[in-house]
């Protein structure tokens, strides 16, 4: 990989780090639960609880975004929880209550990176968190993408786009860049659907 | 795959079907958040919420557990609120507070299924809901796990378990029966090893 991306994208990482984290006594406004009595056809019932994020499953797209110049999209942006505060990561959000996936994928590219995507190719669907959730996240690889207008984001949202090859990416990958199963199950599914091709 | 086989694995996920999920007005005891003001090096400052479950971070451990006799391991359970209401997949569990996660793996190993493991390496680890949580959960292949005693499950808790070849777990695999990241990554990870030996 070329040493001035390389620094370029280390620099982003430094820029978002958390300085501090702050516990306030405020009530939670994005993430709930409910409590369900659960029967199943073999006769046992019990209790179990589901998580909700906005009142919504929390269902997501992550995109694999190839440009038209054959440059992979990606996010840096504050992941606050995870002990570096700060991940490199794909284009991604919540798709909305009854919106399409694909539509909903097309729409956090645009916003996120400003890009309009060709073709898109859903290659895989995974349950994130199946003890206690609804939550499908899909997983598209959008070609030919280009940019139709800028960022727009979300009041509060932060992301720095970063832009490198296809190798560049798998490069990343193996120096351990990607740390979330979204990130790593994408790129596998992608590394398959390249190959089989 | 042998024919019986399959019938054995879908008379479980049958068995195990929801019949009604009954939303109860009781508090949650299981997931809950916290809201914290966060302070970038950058200079922006905004809120988030953090998820828990128990007042931990949900880490949890997945296991490809391979017994002496080249046996795979692996879960017939409720998932009640995924579409299917319930899923294959493998031995797995939350780590407890300051618990290692080896010795967290080989506790679940054993409560599920009662097998004890030889020896157990570490495949990968990955971020589950890195835009709202710390939970990194730790992927494991499990060496020579032999029965030491019967299941042991918490109240509430319901596991059928099932055994099969390493070729049908990538049989099954192939046939879109594992629907989680923690599964499918794991397989992923598993294949990689494998291969690389």
């Amino acid at each position: 990989m070329r040493r001035e991306k390389l620094e370029e994208l280390n620099s982003y990482l430094k820029e978002l780090q958390v300085v501090t984290r702050i516990k306030k006594d405020i009530d939670p406004r994005f993430i709930s639960s409910e409590v369900y009595e659960i029967h199943l056809k073999c006769g046992s019932i019990f209790l179990r609880e589901k998580l909700l994020k906005g009142k919504k499953d929390g269902s997501a797209a992550i995109i694999f975004a190839l440009t038209k110049n054959n440059e992979v999209l990606l996010n840096v942006e504050p992941r606050v929880f995870t002990k570096e505060g700060v991940q490199l990561g794909f284009p991604a959000g919540y798709i909305e209550l009854g919106e399409d996936k694909e539509v909903g994928a097309r729409r956090e590219l645009k916003e996120e990176h400003g890009y309009q995507a060709g073709k898109m190719i859903l290659l895989d669907e995974a349950y994130q968190d199946e003890g206690c959730s609804s939550a499908l996240n899909s997983l598209f690889l959008a070609y030919d993408c280009e940019q139709v207008t800028s960022q727009h984001l979300d009041q509060d949202e932060i992301i720095k786009p970063f832009k490198c090859t296809y190798d560049e990416v798998l490069e990343l990958n193996a120096l351990g860049y990607f740390k979330s199963f979204n990130s790593k199950l994408l790129i596998e599914r992608v590394k398959e659907y390249i190959k089989r091709r």
